[in-house]
Parts: C-alpha cells; sequence; structure tokens
C-alpha cells in the first residue's frame, strides 16, 4: 500500500474537537507536567501531558469511549468485540461498562498478566489467542461474525484516531504553542489524532513519532512512503508490538507527522526508571516512548517548546523490579 | 511537657495564607489526583493531594521554602544548617539555592543514597553523622554555633509548620470542603500546618493524623495530652522516624487534630505498590501513610469526602524492587 496523497483524508481536526465534546466529564482531564531536572538535562521547555493518570491507565481511553459512544443503539444492545496487546482491551472493556456495551476482548496468551487481570476487573469476557499461532484479526473477525458483535479495532478506525488526538488539543491549550510533539507510536493511532490536533492548534509545531529500534515499521513506512511491517517484534514496548500501520492511520501519518525517531530498548528501559524516579511517575515502556528521544537527545531540542506525551503506565510492577535489579 | 490549652498557639491561618503568598509561582501547585478504582473499594471519595510531584519530590519544599525566605539579609549571607532524615534535606538545599542561601545538610549516615545524593546534586555541603551515638540536635547546634548559622528545624518552626499547611489549603480550594483530610506524621509540620488550614476552609472537615505502628509517639501523646517519644523506630517510613513532636507543633496538634490513626509496615508497604499500580504514582513509605489508613479501612470513611495528603515520592528504587519481590 502506499499513502494516496489525493485521497480524502479519514479523519479532520473537527472529528477531534467533537470527541472532546463526548469525552468531557467522562475522561480524566490529565495533568500536564514540567520538570526543572528534565529541562536542565535537555535545555528544552518540556511539557508532559500525563495519560498514565487517564481512566484505565492510558490514552486509548479517549479513542475507545469515542468509538463506542457513537455505535447505533442495535450495536450497542448486541455488544463489541476488541483485539488488542493489553490497554486498548481495558480501555473497550470500561467504556462498555460506561456505556452499558458488553464487551469481549481477544488477547494474546501471554499479555502482562496486570492486563489480563485489569480487563477482567472491568466486567469484560476475554477470549485468548496464541500470537504464535493465529492471526488476531482472523480470529476476531471469525468471532465477532459469529456473535454479532461490533469490532473496535485498536487504531485502524477513525473515531479511535479522533479520539486520541483530544490528548494533544487538550496539552496545546494548556500550555500554547509548541515547537515539537513528541509521541509514541504503534499502530500510529494517538500519533495521527495528536498529529491532526497539533496542526490545527499550533500550526508552526512539528509532531514526531517515536518507535522502538525492534519494531520500526513506521519509520520504515514514513522514510519509503510505502507500508511496511514487522512480525511480533520482541521490544519491552509491547504496545508497539503492532505489525504494521492501517489503511487509516496510514495517510494521517504521512500527512500530519513530520518525523519519526527510534529508541533502543535499552535506552527505554533506562529512561522509564528515570521518568520513575525523578518524575515519580509510573510509566510502562510503550509510556516511555517519546520521553525517551527527548532525554536521549535523538534531535536536538535546545530552546524548543516540547510536548511529550507519556501514553500509559499499565506495567507489571513484579517485572520492572526484576528489569530494575538486573540493571 | 503538657500542652497548655492557655498559651495562645505559635502559627494562625493567616500564617499558612502569607505561606501561600510567598509560594507562589516558586512551588508545584501540585495535581489533586482522583481514583474511581479507590472510591469503589472504600466507599468515600477520596482527593489525593500529589505532594510527591511538588519540587525536590515532597511538600517539605513549602516549609523549607517560607522558612529560608524569611530570615535577616545577614543571616542569608552566613547561610543556614539543617538535620533531616532526607526530604526536608533537599527541600533546604533546594529553598537555599533559589534564594542565594547556602545551606548545610547534617543527615544521619544512613539515610537513603537517593536522598544524600539528590542533597547534594542541589548543591549543599552535606555532614554526616552517626545516628545511634550521637544526637542530632546536639550535634547540629554545635555545628551552626562555629559556623554562625541559622538552624532551619525539619518541623519544629512556625514558618515551617505555616509553608507545609499550605498543601491542604490548595487540596481544599480546589475541591470544595472535607468530612475528613488524612495527613501522615512525623513530627506533627505537616499534619498541624495542614490541619489549621482545614480548620479555617472547611470547619466541619476532621483532621486526622497517621503513624507507622512502630513510630506512634503522636498518637500516644495525642491520647495522652503528654509528650511521648520513641527513639529511632525501626519503621520503613523513613520520614516519621523522628524522635518526638515538638513546643511548636505539639501544642497545635492538640488543638487542631481529631484523631490520631497507626498503620503497620506490612500494611504500608502492600498499599504503597498498590498506589504505584493502580494510580501510577511513585510514592515513598511515608507518603503512603495517609492513603493506608483509607485503603486499610482505619476507620469508617463510607460515604465521605476524603482528603489525603501523598507527601513524597523520594524512594530508593533499589531498595523497593527488592520489597516488591520478596513479598
Amino acid at each position: 500500500m502506499k499513502a494516496n496523497p489525493n485521497s480524502p483524508l479519514p479523519v479532520s481536526y473537527e472529528d477531534v474537537a467533537a470527541a472532546a465534546a463526548r469525552l468531557s466529564g467522562q475522561a480524566h482531564r490529565t495533568p500536564v507536567m514540567t520538570s526543572s531536572t528534565v529541562n536542565a538535562r535537555t535545555g528544552a521547555s518540556a511539557f508532559f501531558k500525563c495519560e498514565n493518570f487517564q481512566r484505565m491507565g492510558a490514552f486509548k481511553f479517549r479513542g475507545a469511549y469515542n468509538a463506542l459512544s457513537q455505535l447505533t443503539p442495535q450495536e450497542k444492545k448486541r455488544g463489541v468485540l476488541a483485539y488488542s496487546s493489553g490497554n486498548h482491551a481495558q480501555a473497550v472493556a470500561l467504556a462498555g461498562r460506561m456505556l452499558g456495551v458488553k464487551p469481549v476482548i481477544v488477547m494474546p496468551m501471554d499479555a502482562p498478566p496486570v492486563k489480563l487481570e485489569a480487563t477482567r476487573g472491568y466486567g469484560a469476557e476475554v477470549v485468548v489467542y496464541d500470537k504464535h499461532k493465529v492471526d488476531r484479526e482472523a480470529f476476531s473477525r471469525q468471532l465477532a461474525e459469529e456473535r454479532g458483535l461490533a469490532v473496535i479495532p485498536p487504531f485502524n478506525h477513525p473515531h479511535v484516531v479522533a479520539g486520541q488526538g483530544t490528548a494533544a488539543k487538550e496539552l496545546i491549550e494548556e500550555v500554547g504553542p509548541l515547537d515539537f510533539l513528541l509521541v509514541c507510536c504503534g499502530g500510529g493511532g494517538l500519533l495521527s489524532g495528536c498529529a491532526i490536533a497539533a496542526d490545527a492548534l499550533s500550526p508552526e509545531c512539528k509532531s514526531i513519532g517515536v518507535e522502538p529500534e525492534l519494531g520500526d515499521d513506521v519509520v520504515r513506512s514514513f522514510r519509503t512512503g510505502t507500508l511496511q511491517s514487522c512480525h511480533n517484534p520482541d521490544t519491552i514496548a509491547d504496545g508497539a508490538r503492532t505489525h504494521s500501520m492501517g489503511d487509516v492511520t496510514f495517510p494521517l501519518v504521512m500527512h500530519y507527522v513530520d518525523d519519526m525517531l527510534s529508541v533502543s530498548d535499552p535506552e527505554l528501559l533506562k529512561s522509564m526508571f528515570w521518568l520513575w524516579e525523578r518524575m515519580k511517575m509510573v510509566v510502562e515502556p510503550t509510556g516511555a516512548l517519546a520521553a525517551t528521544a527527548l532525554l536521549e537527545g535523538k534531535r536536538d531540542f535546545k530552546g524548543a517548546r516540547v510536548g511529550v506525551i507519556i501514553s500509559g503506565g499499565n506495567v507489571d510492577l513484579r517485572w520492572a523490579a526484576q528489569q530494575m535489579l538486573k540493571s
């Protein structure tokens, strides 16, 4: 697939603004944190939008709630299905509970236990599959057809993208125009949504996606203009193990994103614990991707106003403790 | 010492309000967090005032800055001395740097390494002592006399108490009247300051202090009306290992505080990690005292609006990782 510059784009800023209205009073308006230690270390003025403090611990609630709230009454009655490496699952489960829609969640059997448990805790039915044997999309489609469920994909849906963009909308409305906006990237839902919001609210702002080196399909897609993929990349950033972007996010990323950066897993782990220690925030590996690009100086941000999306905080603490004591 | 109900009290709400004006633009106005998971678990509406996101990672900055900014020009020129198990040290070091006052910090040699390091990182001269052999107050007084330094005590000073009270002032101004305010307690500086603010801004609010069971001198002082002490209690709540209250905090606690509760170290550790996992906040053991009283149901808070001060987040992550893997 090549991004076609002549096709109309599937999500506009008006969609993000409409999502913000739907989310008002339902999603947390998460705090923006600053740190003189970060600014001294990087030479930038950094503004961290802390979606780890969002409901269910990640930005994913925004997109899920925005999508579920636009289902027809019939669709709501039949229920929804989501497939997810974790946070999207919890997001759909929680949004389902809030909107009275029964959620069925398809998750890989080796997802972090804290995420499986939390998803069940939100009242969802969890169906697990072996990601080494089964294609999750095909598996999910079949299950959805059998039960008549509406599928809420984790990123490749205009309503999901629009919902995620509300994070950047809130950030820029709170702190004013930015020079850069750093956003982690798995399938490009958060990245493209935030880039759309930044383009509208801070037109000079350069939106930059950050991927793990081990799962750099979006970096390669961005450089080549052709959709690239990677298969179950072995990165600790479990939210960015996505196979590839989709036909919704790919053209949006090509249109709205200014650059893509990647960071190594050791850099990511180091920055993640640095955020824990210095900013007192529990951030999951994927959630630390954007901050790592800043802290590791992957580009010169000196003197710039830099927005950084901290995307989530759902990490298995015992796993993290083991990583820390190994380091 | 017995608290004398006829003596004029050493700190008033006007002092807290004046401290708030001095701290404006200098201290972070820390976020107030809510959690539907906490509310579902406790039956209360809980509002967490997150001083772990304060400058240098704890509320102590408030009192230190308020005290240092009221020194005479001569005192500022000669410098200050502080003795502290950790957070007060960093607070005086940072406030000193901001106000151009040279800080000398007396710390126990077995203070958490992260705290010793951070204090030096703020540019302070650190003098260590052996807490098993030397009385820190006598040691500090002698050093201060030799060098002509003004001593900034960690809690027993009206300017320190007034500064700490600004945390509760901000909380109540943001969320409105409370039924209960839960505050951790070491020497009673934060507790008494916050209770003064609550009394003025939310007169029906009951202020409750929370201590570790192993260092329950304030619980016993409160019950008997006579100042009690404990010597180097072996609690993980290192900020609450204080020997006893002082002549400033004791009468304030007796006058303004409605009740005292205590929690065990295992309860504290469990709640601390629960806050990490569920609220995505790095909280130090002392910082989790007040939340533990709520989460462990030490009193019936059902249906009540409960303010909870999270006092700090300066914990050695390697120590915490070891504790987690042991549990």
